[in-house]
């Protein structure tokens, strides 16, 4: 159900991007109830002056190796599930393939259930 | 009103990608009362890592052909509108340019009227 | 906290995307209380074919320099806020790289507090 949005700047092998594919949708399956195979992800790369960040905004220090991750899922996530789903995807990340806390931004858009076809022109969620 | 981004694997003639953007657009004009000028689309072609899907999710057997179409728009649809949405667009991609029902994914994200202007820098549809 | 998403046609040169970049955000500074560091912004290029705008919705004439502004944000903002974002991000991208008023889309999605992480994992606004 979530459909994930990931940008970064342009010159990383397709591998460090998959990496970070793999990082999103494993602290998403642990924190917020993801389903294993409910996985949908777009990754995109941008030159240097099409991916604007702040590099210090909220006293934070921002690289080019920044990453942005924008997630549409479904409603219903408590605000501690939603800090779990922040904390582990920048803990995997660091891990693999090694990015900087400082440079994973997340944001979240929810939508209702009925919000959904995956496949076969059906509401998959909807009762 | 609404905004569209579809995503796909890059490696179809631009022909093909019309087609996808002709098919969206009709299904919301006869489903959810899209005017038909009301037409905003972006279309977005991925390398074959950079556009990850799930081959089974909800036993629906994906592939490469896969197309995401995320539409933005306001609010106010009913479930049987947006059902009958997901069902038109899947029909119609399949009749041109050819794509299989369980390659269709569907996403939509619904805001208030006064969130868009549609240009003169005016709230387009705000009271 | 707004997460700005920029789409034109291919050609411009990276100085003319930098100063849309620019005004778009001075307006959101201006109009609905972004702070100054709050800067987050990837702008995309398309093909002719792969952005598609209807030239006359609204009676409004519409050009090939059309751009679609998508800006997730907090929710909160009054319409009168909204409208005054509208009319400055049209009136600065008119001064600034010279778009024509027609030629400005915007789209606001608006999301709870807690759905972002701007660092270090933290639910940067959560209470």
């Amino acid at each position: 159900m979530p459909l994930v949005r990931i940008s970064l700047m342009q010159g990383k092998p397709a591998k460090y991007r998959a990496a970070i594919g793999n990082a999103v949708h494993r602290a998403m399956v642990k924190s917020i109830n993801v389903p294993p195979l409910d996985r949908f992800q777009v990754i995109t790369e941008y030159a240097s002056g099409d991916i604007v960040y702040d590099p210090t905004y909220l006293d934070i220090k921002r690289t080019d190796e920044v990453v942005f991750i924008q997630i549409t899922m479904n409603v219903g996530r408590t605000v501690e599930m939603k800090r779990a789903l922040y904390r582990r995807v920048t803990e995997w990340l660091s891990a693999d393939p090694g990015i900087r806390p400082e440079d994973v931004m997340v944001n979240l858009v929810e939508v209702p259930k009925e919000n959904w076809s995956f496949g076969n022109g059906i509401a998959s969620y909807a009762q």
